[in-house]
């Protein structure tokens, strides 16, 4: 079996694993993405001390997956809460992919504890392989790899 | 903002995350998805000592993730490759959605540097969202979540 024996240091996989690629960073999505945006509340569910969830927040706002913004709701005093940047909106198949493999091999025998579902029809959401021709691709389909614009031979 | 209050214990995300939300098992799923399958040469790409790669790719073998498969080409000694089960196959929209992400945000000006492609007819590939109703989900278009047949009040 042949691949391609490329340098994989510029490789958007790699890249991709860097600034995302750890539990936490992968937990605190979750939770942002459900709609849990307030430090207490993400402090809640991930069960980790007040400082090193401070450090992990931090550190995703200066890599751009998130930002805080202040809010005030009618008679309460203001508040902070974490959200997401586009950039990290775009995480939300990864996110999505994660919790499609869990649900498969992962979940409890009466099946997934949530359910993503598409606002305008109701119906669960997926993430699908498909080409820019429009073809869903199978499960297990072939798919070629060839060198991008930025490949570079391996020293 | 309201969200699901429920207890994430039994949540598809975190056990996934748990099995494979660590940065080198996410790498050694990029390179054996891209055909690298021995281990000297997962060894030469990932630049990692022959003993924490061992540790690591029996880890991925004993959580059901990869399997190690003997071979021999014809004239040649017999060698052994780690090859994806089909539980680990089923990761490669995840690895797709971290490629795609990357290639967005982080990839060289000139573009990425590897191309996965169609082979049926040569198109890109990339992760989509879609409903189970074959609605295709613009970026950023709204999921709603609610809870599952496993779901749990939280404690």
């Amino acid at each position: 079996m042949e691949y391609l024996d490329q340098d994989v240091s510029n490789c958007s996989v790699g890249r991709a694993v860097d600034l995302v690629g750890q539990p936490w960073v992968l937990l605190i999505l979750r939770e942002v993405t459900r709609g849990v945006r307030r430090f207490s509340d993400i402090q809640n569910h991930l069960g980790v001390s007040r400082s090193v969830l401070s450090t992990r927040l931090n550190g995703m706002v200066e890599r751009g997956l998130l930002e805080l913004r202040d809010y005030q709701e009618p008679g309460a005093r203001r508040r902070s809460e974490y959200v997401l940047t586009a950039m990290g909106r775009d995480l939300y198949p990864l996110i999505t992919a994660l919790r499609q493999w869990g649900d498969k091999y992962l979940a409890d025998p009466e099946g997934p504890s949530l359910l993503a579902t598409h606002h305008a029809c109701g119906a669960p959401v997926r993430v699908s392989l498909m080409c820019g021709e429009g073809h869903l691709l199978a499960s297990g389909e072939e798919v070629d790899r060839r060198p991008g614009p930025a490949a570079r031979p391996r020293l």
